[in-house]
């Protein structure tokens, strides 16, 4: 038996388009109704026609749902929540993609007091945003982690579970603020770092940006990809999901520093070690399906 | 004309394979001379074929060449220049790949006081080392950065950049010193704070090393994959170039601290506003080829 059977996406960007998308492939029989705050995305969405209907009201979207998945910025899931909260029918389920839980689960708590929330957050993506750049596969083989709030019904978070696994996840269930210690290294620290890092080069007055452009290959343009990511989006995570990610950033600085103090002394053992031990986490990355094993990412050459 | 007619790579890895795969694909009558410090190295050499040549002794390698070539890490250079110093025929050019050019330049005169040196630096690799991680199409399309020292002749820094645009690289001149600097912002300091990171994420307590592997894909296995190039050219890199190095990391952590005060005080703006900008950067680097437009580097989903 399919988990729902009306599922309804609000904000029909990167995710949410390619949730639509994997619905479609893997449950044809489900209906999907969309919305998006932006009137040019709601007319190309029509266009793409993933979407069974896309509604020009947050309201009207999920006025027939069973399962309403919010998949806006993260900053935004509170203002959408009450938007929705006069027409939400009693059982649908309110699940999210957002990329921190527990600011999200606040947010929506306190405009949907009595709905029954079950955030989740896929851990796919690539830098591109919109409705465009949505895929039917981009979560085949990832880990979508679902974070049922404490004392809600185990029957619905396996329902939100059983969706994620039809559209091609790996499912993991934890507590929100577990879910966003565990993302700050895996996700939002590697983001910060690749801002800063994108921004330090531009900022040179010594090194030319066209060289910094130029001889890219040399290991920086691997950071411009994820500091292409969208802005809103980015600044909605690093708001919400502040404690974390200071607390990572820190212990990143405590290493940096320890490396720096390395090189100024010349302590070539200290570097030797840790680069030996970092191969071997690449390594783990691959065996267990979460990157390609083809060199340079199998960039063409 | 051919620029060299009897090429000898010395340090038969990523890089000096790949010279003599592209050298035998684009000039198939130069002869091809090979050698390494490693005995399984110059055994697997022999069995890939692509030298038409592999000696036991570094100078045996070079009694014959007009060009050596030196693809060893950057702290064996000076060596390995000492080894052929007594072999190399006079008219004969010697340059080498190394990623950082004042001290290489530096090692190689002290050992090799009358021998014509042009130094160069292709801005190409993957992560993966040794003979077979090599195919003659690494530097298609990439730019080669050759160095001639101050007083040098210029028909012989010119047969080099025409030896590198042969095999598919542009070519462009720098000094040394110019190289260093440029090249700490492209490659060093992207590799030593790849490094970083994944050393402080597998060295949390509160996270697991299983799900720092399993949710790597939010961005974290990005940095992983130059967290997994060779140690011992790394290690020689950082001390070889600190200098520079630590000039870029200063800066680096003066744009890190600004964000963290950013996110401490919940300032936005100032995330939004450098999200945007780091864009751009990416937008120019697509442009200009250097790396792949497809999302998500063209990986598999
Ligand atoms: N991108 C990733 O890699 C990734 C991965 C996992 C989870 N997530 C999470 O997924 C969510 C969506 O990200 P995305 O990458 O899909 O972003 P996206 O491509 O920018 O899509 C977001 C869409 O939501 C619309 N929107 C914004 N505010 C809205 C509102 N109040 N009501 C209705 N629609 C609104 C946006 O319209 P306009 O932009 O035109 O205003 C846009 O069309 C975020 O919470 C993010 O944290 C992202
Ligand atoms: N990898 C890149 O992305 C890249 C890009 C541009 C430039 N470079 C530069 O290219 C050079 C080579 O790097 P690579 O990536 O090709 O490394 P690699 O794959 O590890 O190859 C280096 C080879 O040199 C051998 N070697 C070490 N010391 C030697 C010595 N004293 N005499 C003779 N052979 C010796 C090594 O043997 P063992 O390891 O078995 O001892 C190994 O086979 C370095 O200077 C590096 O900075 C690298």
């Amino acid at each position: 038996m399919l988990p729902f059977a009306r599922v309804t996406i609000i904000g029909l960007g990167l995710i949410g388009s390619s949730i639509a998308r994997a619905v479609q492939a893997t449950m044809p029989t489900v209906r999907i109704t969309g919305h998006d705050a932006d009137a040019d995305v709601r007319e190309r969405v029509r266009q793409l026609g993933f979407c069974d209907d896309v509604t020009d009201t947050a309201g009207a979207s999920v006025v027939d749902a069973d399962l309403v998945i919010l998949c806006v910025p993260v900053g935004a899931m509170g203002a959408v929540g009450a938007e929705i909260a006069d027409d939400l029918p009693a059982d649908a389920i309110v699940s999210d993609v957002g990329s921190s839980k527990e600011s999200v689960l606040t947010a929506l708590r306190a405009v949907l007091p009595s709905a029954t929330i079950i955030p989740a957050h896929p851990v796919a993506g690539t830098e591109n945003s919109g409705p465009d750049a949505g895929f039917a596969t981009l979560f085949n083989g990832r880990w979508c982690i679902v974070t049922p709030p404490e004392g809600s019904e185990p029957a619905a978070a396996e329902r939100i579970a059983e969706f994620w696994r039809r559209i091609g996840a790996n499912v993991d269930v934890m507590d929100p603020k577990h879910h966003d210690l565990v993302l700050a290294v895996t996700s939002h620290l590697p983001h910060l770092i690749a801002y800063t890092i994108v921004g330090t080069a531009s900022d040179m007055e010594e090194v030319t940006q066209s060289e910094v452009i130029k001889y890219s290959a040399g290991g920086f343009r691997d950071f411009t990809r994820i500091a292409a990511s969208d802005p809103t989006m980015w600044r909605d995570v690093f708001l919400n999901n502040k404690d974390a990610v200071l607390e990572m950033l820190q212990r990143f600085t405590e290493d940096l520093t320890a490396l720096q103090r390395a090189i100024r002394w010349g302590d070539g053992d200290t570097l030797f070690e840790l680069f030996t031990r970092t191969r071997a986490v690449r390594r783990s990355i691959i065996e267990q399906g979460q990157d390609d094993a083809k060199p340079d990412f199998g960039r063409s050459h």
